[in-house]
Parts: structure tokens; C-alpha cells; sequence
């Protein structure tokens, strides 16, 4: 396997992943998460396929494709681990959808950082609600879903808070 | 389309074009250029689909991901549009596959960019060679072949040098 091929299968699993917890998540009304813009692309497409919910997007630093730049009042601008925090007291136990993607090239250092943020991310999802992510969670009391169909094992993992 | 849907597009092209490319001439025995290392994805999978074929990398300058930075004797450092007339007066009309992916955001600019370099990549193919590429090129006699199986229409491009 190639490094496109790991990429393309990164990808492709993602797309599958917010589609399917898009659809599973439709009826809710709470907001919907993006942790990490980087070039905006997964941005764009929860924009495209939850057009009308509510997308709030967490971001250390804007540098995004102007193309799928969030507006001002839909970004939370700063480090996750104070952001997260923060947006649990305004917004409460309400989100529909979580989507993370915020690690980079060093496989150990992103398993440190998911770790780190899964007691801040695990309050924040409603019942029903669903999380998405391309690192592999350490949750405490959400229930691990099987990859959805179009998605590769390991590539992208899916979580929903049961009760 | 999200620009997601249209990212995947691409990189699904990409692969497939070179597999197809890589199969077409892999009886050929002169040298692979790969035009535009970036991060260094397409590189490594050129590398694995053509072990054994000397791949040189064209690059105005070197930010790959370690994993896939190509030998420093296989390394053209500069930009295209001199280095390839050098290459040229190095190799002769000897390249078995050419591949450039040069392009950024700005399609318009893409675009007189691959008009500029067309004329530069033309001559520097072998009979039989192919030419693979993210943007149409301009060729006066080199033939577009149809999409391979796999590949989305007008995200890449193959060309052949007939005689
Ligand atoms: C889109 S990236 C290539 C991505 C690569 N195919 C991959 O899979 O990672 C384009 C690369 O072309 C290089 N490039 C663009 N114009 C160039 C020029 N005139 N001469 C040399 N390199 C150039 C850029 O530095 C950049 O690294
Ligand atoms: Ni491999
Ligand atoms: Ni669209």
C-alpha cells in the first residue's frame, strides 16, 4: 500500500462516515461540531450534506480555502483543550454530530492528543447524538459503531451516546 | 459536489492513470520524471507500481514528507521551466512516463502554466511514452488517450507519443 492509497482510503472512509452520521443524526436540532478547518474540505462537505444545522467550526488558526472559510460567529477560534470546555458551558450536553480530524503525521503524538480530548468531547454529544473520528477514541461511556458501508476498518471511528 | 467529493475525485484519478501508465510502459526502459513532489503521495506510489524504473523528481523545492523525499541523485531541484530543457539535453527523447501534478488552488493559472510547459515536457518522450497529468496539456503531437477504467473524466489526463 502506497501512501496515496492510505490517503485515498482516509478519505473515501471519512466521506462515508459523515454521510452516514449525517443521515443517522437528521431529526436532531443540536449543533454540529468540526474540530480542526485545516483546508476546509471535510467543512465543506458537512456544510453541503446538514445544509440548514448548524455548523460550528474549533481552530487554532484560520487557513482555510477561502472557498469554505466559516463565517466569524460560527468559528470558536483557539485551543481545543480550553475551546471544548468553554463551548460545554455555553451550549450544554446538545450536539447532534461531532467530526475531529485533528491530528497530523505523527501516529503516536495523535493517539496522546485523542486521549487527551475524549473526556472533554464524551459530555458534549445529546442522546442519539453521533462522533466522528479519522483517530481512534478512548471513551468511557459511548458505544462504538461498526464502520458504515464505503468506509475502511481503521481508517475512520464512529461513536454514539446511548443514553 | 463538495470540494471533498471533488479532492477524491482526483486523487482516485491520479492513481488510476499511473497504474494504467505504469502497465502501458512497462516493457520501456528510459527514465520516469515525476513533475512536482509536494507531499510526496503520487511519489511513493509511483515508486511501489515501478520498482526498479529510475524515477526522477522534479521539484523547485523539497517539503516532502520524510517517508517519501526521493534520493538526492534522483532529485532535479528547480524550477520546471529550466530544468527541463537541462533534462532534456541530459536524457534526450528517452522518458517512458512523464507525470506532473505542478497546480495549486488557481485553475487560470494552472492552466497558462501547463500551456508554458507543454512545449518543455513534448520532446522528451520516447516513443510509446506516456504522459499523465492533473491539468490539460497542450500538445501539438502527442495524442490524449480516453479516461482508463476507474478515473474521472477531465480529472487527469494521459497522452501518448505515437511515433
Ligand atoms: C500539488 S503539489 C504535488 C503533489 C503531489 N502529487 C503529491 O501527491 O503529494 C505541486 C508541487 O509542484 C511544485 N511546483 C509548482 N510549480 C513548480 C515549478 N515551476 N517548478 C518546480 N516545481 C514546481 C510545488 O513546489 C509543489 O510541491
Ligand atoms: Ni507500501
Ligand atoms: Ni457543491
Amino acid at each position: 500500500m502506497s501512501r496515496l492509497d492510505v490517503f485515498i482510503n482516509r478519505m473515501v472512509s471519512q466521506r462515508a462516515c459523515l454521510n452516514y452520521a449525517a443521515e443517522q443524526t437528521g431529526d436532531m436540532d443540536g449543533p454540529v461540531f468540526e474540530l480542526g478547518l485545516g483546508n476546509g474540505r471535510t467543512f465543506d462537505h458537512m456544510r453541503e450534506i446538514m445544509s440548514g444545522r448548524p455548523i460550528y467550526v474549533f481552530e487554532r488558526k484560520v487557513e482555510s480555502n477561502p472557498a469554505s472559510t466559516p463565517e466569524p460567529e460560527m468559528t470558536i477560534l483557539g485551543d481545543v483543550r480550553e475551546t471544548l470546555p468553554a463551548a460545554l458551558e455555553r451550549f450544554g450536553a446538545t450536539a447532534s454530530l461531532i467530526h475531529a480530524d485533528l491530528g497530523g503525521h505523527n501516529l503516536e503524538k495523535n493517539d496522546r492528543f485523542a486521549r487527551e480530548i475524549s473526556p472533554l468531547i464524551e459530555p458534549m454529544l445529546a442522546v442519539g447524538g453521533l462522533m466522528v473520528s479519522s483517530d481512534r477514541m478512548y471513551f468511557d461511556t459511548l458505544t462504538e459503531l461498526p464502520t458504515p458501508p464505503g468506509a475502511v476498518e481503521g481508517r475512520c471511528f464512529v461513536y454514539r451516546k446511548d443514553k
